[in-house]
């Protein structure tokens, strides 16, 4: 097919990566060196994830811890834009493939590779924003995509290479749900999801409680916000990654974050995909609190719509390009003034901000109450009034 | 002052309205005709207004029926829009302005008036609604805020105004929070809201069972859509009115709705206002059910930028405007697709669409899924990600 | 290859098109119906065609005129957007694509065909446009692009295989630049353009004087418009082509039109291109003077961004698409106002309005000027400009 | 009136100003100090403006140079978000008001001045643009602003004011036009102008010569630029402010720069005026030729609406809001990639880029043209196509 030597391989120690390595042996001739990005997946994903890569043929296995990067880096820039894909997907399976596909160069960098391969399907969004990324850091490695090229097309297939290969695999033959992980969030797809008729079974959810097995009772959390990032959780400072792990555990119980939604692929096509981000959730209606307070309307006008462009550009992973740092730039200009403290209350499915206070708060009782003051004169507003609304009565004079 | 002989006046049958009879007469030397407008806030709050408003001086009372031309004509096409003003508040008082100004001015016209007149104080938002669609509709006619005239600055010294002129009223001295009602919602402002960091207490809610009080079992409701307009509630068929105090009804119980949060006034300040709008938060989380299943991802990235221009222009009272009929033509373009059924849960002061379906539904199980199709070559993929990403290569290549 | 028997193919007449008739039924053993649009590129290049069609081996030619429905149903939209695209291009070759993509699915219907072709290039945005149009508009039938199939790649092959078959081609083996006209422009690209820093020598220009060579002395030329549609050039009253091809006449020889750009192509990379857009140019002119009249502030901006986003819509061939019928009512709900005489001056390649009036003007002298009036109160601005910059002067405070 | 001790004028040396200095000593008591604003408006108007200062009865007078300060920070951010106010307007007078406000907020610092004054109109855009900057510059500061309060409204009684007084001023009873310069343009209102029926005359015109009298031989100018800023002219290494002059004299002889235009003004009214800006019209046309080579698509259409909204922002006066900071950032991080050379041709009127290069362009002839290789394969077209039309084909397959 081609002369590649070396090449590098995103591996997650399931069913399909296993079967990537020797297929790309076999069909490219070709050493495969496994990469594994720790983005919080949990401790299960990685448990012996090593040794299933070598046991697979995997000549090297490479795991890179990238969660506080993730959520430093990735994640809460992503935040300060106020990003919400279609009005309700808070993008957890996107924001982690830049730095997936950026610390994958690295190693192949490091172990002198020719190729990137990875294990997304031929009709998703991760194969592109992954190849985005690829083309954008790397345009020189040639790109191996086994699912768009390979006649393995289910489960059985694959397990039936890997047993005629005798590489060991814990996988079953079924798998109802296809489902991705990290710090932020956890999709689910397929089974009963694939119809939007359907309501999603209580199998379905992993991370949270249903909000009918929360508990009964509320409970508030304090978050403290700088410069619009979340630096503390009821008063105790923690790094972004621990900010979000200790939310996690704080609102998933109470069943915060679930979203159920069909939302539009950049292939083309609609999937409907289920997802629960219970820390992220809470860190949104924190920080969407502070802004109540510190922007003003123009420019909480113009936010929504940096949140509406940057929420399709992570979404299709043009992460690395100019207009990422352009519409960053702009919402890190707002972030300036970000800085607060807000209490917000858990209770069966829903965060809710019940406190909020910012140094650089424009809200001042005394200027919208009734009480007369220097600031605003009620006279003024006639004025305002006949100015705001000119046009409209020139143009009703003139019919 | 002036030579003003007839004045229309918004009457709303309390305190403040009360008092601008007279003055108004007083002050101007003119007839008062009374204007009320029913938009649904309620049968207790129009209890007697007729009486009220001769009693307070008027020389008529015009009580109009706006309910059903509220809910058909400006609140439908509002949702049609997908109009949330910074994120939360639906736009319950401002959606209301325009076509009780209309009305006003339609009385004006009808008796003769020379000048038009309303409550609303200096630092608000609904002086520049009212007199913008004033300035539109009727631009000769004189327009009198009283509140930016007189003096009388309490409820104490407007009792004392009404005392002297032997006016009876109902009202106390003392009253915590200023609410505004209508069909889709009730507002509260003042008393302890004015403090960011200070809770709502109980008292300010006054439709909404508090999440904590809702029953602990959900609620199914299912919401039958026609080209973007709700239609049917439980499957039964109902004028938009009657959607809307149908689903009221409903959601009111679980705590539906309730909205707490800091706005940016169109005069330049901030506020700090709790909302309650159960129905119309069922109504929009259907709406955007539907538009999940209709739109294709550009439509409802453009749909977005749609719902952020007309919030503000709505909440602004920008509603007699060519701008209005632009957005709101570009919405109703898209609106043509939005018909359906959704079926939605309502749980402690949440409400989830659970299932969903749409003649137009461009979604697919046999496209989204790894089944080989015609419509969708995993191979095609390749082609796209390369020409997609392919500004990125060029980039790179060319440091 | 496949089990094509009747395609229709858009054929041109040109030394490309000519091969791909005896290609495409040796390569599929179908039939091949020749469809030739004349969207106004000229009498000399429909000369002969379909007697050319027919001895490439063509069965049948249909040769169809959509002069005046492109310019009545797709130009004119167009410009009621005011879409330009990058700030320069006039979209002429973008406009012609979708008409002629409807008519040749129109032919395929009636002749009973199942597949099209055309002979646009791989590297271009026409084969998006066209393919894109035809998926709208007819997703059974199946697309044949020789460019991106066979292996002939210049046009010495291209007459060697035409040769080979005794079809007569007067085509010659050397052709510096490849252009593409229709009514509305003429585009220019290749030869010594392929390099941006290299002037366009004369010969790049074919309808246009140059500046230079242009006449010495201005001429004006009065525009009528209705409802944003040019209606009446010189007070005679035409139909949009014949208005058309009257200001093309008027213009060219002030050399009014040429443009000379490096664009973004929709497949991501880029291409310089010259072009000439005489008569287009003088009626963007005269609806911008239109829309100074009668458009506010706040329409003026929003129009901007319609025509931002229709732009790229035209540009990228998506006109068969529910967003296109959003932003378009869009524009149309604006176009009801955009009535007025228009007078330009065109001079030595500029064409500048010199004189525009409108019964819809909101301009006013009396408003505009020092006199008193009762429309605007001097003191009002005060008033205004307090409540306009309340924000900044509450952070100021705040600080 | 108040108690005013000392107010910091914007002193043009002009009728109006020269009236203001006793007006508000004998309306306020107060001491004046003249501050004047050098912003390029020419030699002619400063000379013995401080001597006219004193005469008129200021306790001093300020002449701050301002004119590298505008071009640098005011000038050049602004062009580096390519911003066109109502697509024609190159916001001259805009860009000149928050400097000048900033300077005089500073005098009036130095001076320990309580109040702040201009010259202004009640009916323009300037009394909004200088009071909004005061507003965020100096809260605390009080602004008197002559023109909305006294009742000289011709130049007859402002004459009469001043001979009354003794106070020397070569001003003449009429003046056609009211016109407004600095070192980036020259506007004119008034006169003939009043009628956008009627053509400016060729007094109208100050800077520029008129196309037809421009010399009969194409110039051609080399323009340097570097991260969005023009660095050189013709090789030579300049200052910004000194670029700008110098591309006035070259451009103005050639009638480059000159529009008239009906404008919305931000307080509702419309007003024509013609305007010419010969160097920034060059600006212009060297840093789009810029962006034509270095941005791609996406960056290209959002570049043009930070253009869209920071072109208002500029004509408001809102330069020292957060939402400028934000803009700019986003602009800043595109002018990154924007350096390279233009040659720009002005030729009776116009100016156009005729050779353009740049170390970042994206261009590339191997790309573009019809050469295999190994970046763009030809079949990837295919699959772009089928899945950018995806959406449209499930749609009309779904039909």
């Amino acid at each position: 097919m081609s002369t590649i030597k070396k090449v590098v391989l995103a591996y997650s120690g399931g069913l399909d990566t296993s079967a990537i390595v020797p297929w790309l042996k076999e069909n490219y001739g070709c050493e495969v060196v496994a990469f594994v990005a720790d983005v919080g997946q949990g401790a299960e994903e990685l448990a012996g994830v090593e040794e299933k890569a070598i046991a697979s043929g995997a000549s090297e296995c490479h795991i890179v811890d990238l969660k506080e990067e993730m959520v430093a880096n990735y994640i809460y820039p992503t935040l300060k834009t106020g990003s919400i894909y279609e009005g309700t997907y808070l993008l957890g399976t996107s924001m982690a493939r830049p730095i997936i596909a950026k610390a994958q160069v690295e190693v192949a960098r490091k172990v002198g590779a020719d190729a990137l391969s990875h294990g997304c399907t031929g009709k998703g969004n991760d194969q592109v924003r992954f190849e985005s990324c690829f083309a954008a850091l790397a345009p020189d490695l040639k790109v191996i995509a086994p699912w768009r090229e390979w006649d393995l097309s289910s489960r059985e297939s694959l397990l039936d290479y890997l047993a005629e290969r005798n590489i060991p695999c814990a996988a079953s033959a079924t798998k109802i749900y296809s489902r991705d992980a990290n710090a932020w969030h956890i999709s689910h797809e397929g089974g009963e999801l694939e119809d939007p008729w359907c309501q999603p079974s209580d199998q379905v959810w992993t991370w949270t409680n249903s909000p009918e097995q929360a508990p009964n009772e509320p409970e508030l959390v304090s978050i403290s916000v700088e410069k619009g990032e979340i630096v503390a959780v009821n008063g105790e400072q923690l790094s972004p990654y621990q900010c979000l792990v200790k939310l996690n555990e704080l609102a998933a119980p109470h069943g915060v974050g679930r979203v159920d939604i069909v939302e539009n692929r950049l292939v083309g096509m609609k999937s409907r995909g289920c997802y629960e981000t219970p820390g992220g959730t809470v860190m949104m209606a924190a920080l969407q609190a502070i802004d109540e307070l510190v922007l003003d309307k123009a420019s909480r006008k113009w936010k929504e719509t940096l949140g509406g462009e940057f929420a399709h550009l992570v979404y299709d992973g043009r992460w690395f390009t100019p207009l990422k740092d352009s519409i960053l730039a702009a919402a890190e200009a707002f972030a300036e003034f970000a800085s607060g403290e807000v209490v917000l209350k858990m209770y069966k499915g829903q965060v809710v901000a019940v406190q909020k206070k910012s140094p650089n708060s424009l809200y001042s009782e005394d200027f919208a109450t009734f009480g007369a003051d220097d600031v605003y004169d009620q006279s003024h507003a006639e004025g305002f009034i006949r100015l705001f609304s000119l046009s409209s009565r020139i143009a009703a004079l003139k019919k």
